[in-house]
């Protein structure tokens, strides 16, 4: 709360010559390699910042946003039509320009995976279950808890996956077993953490290392699109990831180190509010 | 011993028709209704009786034990040839006949299942360890587990397998998990003691029940044979069975009813010394 206050009585301060280069500079480091998709960036930044019920962005202020990110205002035309299209926002007239928010459909997909995403802590479970199906509905049932989410169910193979917390009472459909796991193998550990994974999470945690603290007289606008771009970033390695303990995690797994720089960053780029954003310029 | 003692100084007496009625009577329902396969029978007799380095039967008194089953003396002679064959006897001409014996290979075989046959527990184990391959080299080692010995792993799924105890120091070609099993699924207890096993198991607890204790009237000729089909029956039951605690076990599994009724009658059957079936006649 005191960084945020610090921002806010500066957000409207003369950017300096540094500030504007340091958030150049990061914005850049920031860009997904693998290019960008702008109707899922919208959906990193309404996650991130207009999640809650009632809260809408203009064209005017989303494009101010995420234009430093290289997006030109057409492409998010096309991607806010898009996610209109299946079912994710809505848009309404205001004045001259256009509001747009998340739908109850998307709002809902977007809360399944907010504590996900802002999970700081690493996983510690040390209780487990292992699952085992020997039947078509055993494996319909496991896949359906896979499908809620990974949280609720880790596969291990086809017939057999890992859940957290103790054995629920017996299910049918499923062979459970109350679990304590000491030690995972490498090939495992590969197979849950793919190399893939490896080596987009490795890339996002070394283009989070050394900028240093944000400068304070960033403004709304630049904290929103760097949030937006951490947040995205993020989201597409952490929910590619299992939440398992260390024992999971391959020798030289960046994850957690990554994990913290996030949060340090986020922490030091307070969420601005949707009246920032709308009454920059 | 009490009971053997009765035996030894009763052996000589002249048979009651009762005793021999009680005798024809259990030989004919213990016959296998699945045919008699004689290398086997051979096998189950030399095992229970012969199984010591050194110990040696007689053709003479070897048919002398097993012809009341309806085994001719010349099946026994083309059962031992492939006996012989196979590695698992040897045989010395003495005399005028022949003495056969196991091999050390046969040997070997026989003290391999030897502990699950005699075992008169049930499975009370409560520490389990789940084991899981994923690679090629896991699914070999835990192929050879499972070959060497039911006891050490049994098979839940390809990929999946449990052991009795605590979880061996990590194996790297194997997920190995510490756990503990409440239920079991009625799917996964059918899979394990399938309907054919459950059948041949039901059938032989019904052929052993409602005879009473056997007369002490019984020679060692008798006894041998009475063992010998016992053992038989059960050896073939036993071993396709895996030793697992009641929670495994389908809704009326007649297992562990069989496996009482087999050692009361094995008790009270004495083993006879080999010496007592050369000097019968």
């Amino acid at each position: 709360m005191g960084l945020a206050l610090v921002h806010a009585s500066h957000y409207a301060a003369p950017m300096t010559r540094d500030a504007q280069d340091w958030f150049m500079t990061v914005v850049e480091a920031l860009a997904d390699p693998q290019g960008q998709r702008v109707w899922s960036i919208i959906v990193s930044f309404l996650g991130d910042m207009a999640q809650s019920d009632g809260a809408r962005i203009s064209s005017a202020a989303l494009t101010r946003v995420i234009t430093p990110i290289g997006i030109k205002p057409e492409a998010i035309r096309v991607a806010l039509h898009r996610l209109r299209k299946d079912g994710w926002t809505d848009s309404e007239r205001l004045g001259r320009g256009s509001v747009h928010f998340l739908t109850p459909f998307g709002r809902a997909q977007s809360l399944a995976v907010t504590p996900r995403i802002f999970n700081r802590a690493s996983c510690a479970t040390t209780d487990w279950h292992v699952l085992i199906a020997g039947t078509p509905a055993g494996l319909e049932l496991m896949d359906a808890m896979e499908a809620k989410s990974t949280d609720t169910l880790v596969r291990i193979n086809r017939h057999t996956g890992i859940a957290p917390g103790p054995a629920p009472r017996a299910l049918s459909d499923l062979f459970v077993i109350d679990a304590t796991i000491a030690a995972v193998p490498a090939w495992l550990q590969t197979e849950l953490f793919p190399p893939s994974l490896h080596r987009a999470c490795a890339a996002f945690d070394d283009a989070l290392h050394g900028f240093g603290a944000p400068p304070v007289e960033l403004d709304p606008l630049q904290r929103a699109c760097l949030r937006t771009l951490i947040v995205h970033r993020w989201r597409r390695i952490v929910l590619r990831q299992p939440d398992l303990p260390e024992s999971f995690h391959p020798v030289g797994w960046p994850g957690e180190a990554c994990r913290k720089k996030v949060f340090a960053m986020l922490d030091a780029l307070p969420r601005p509010r949707l009246l920032d954003l709308e009454q920059a310029s």
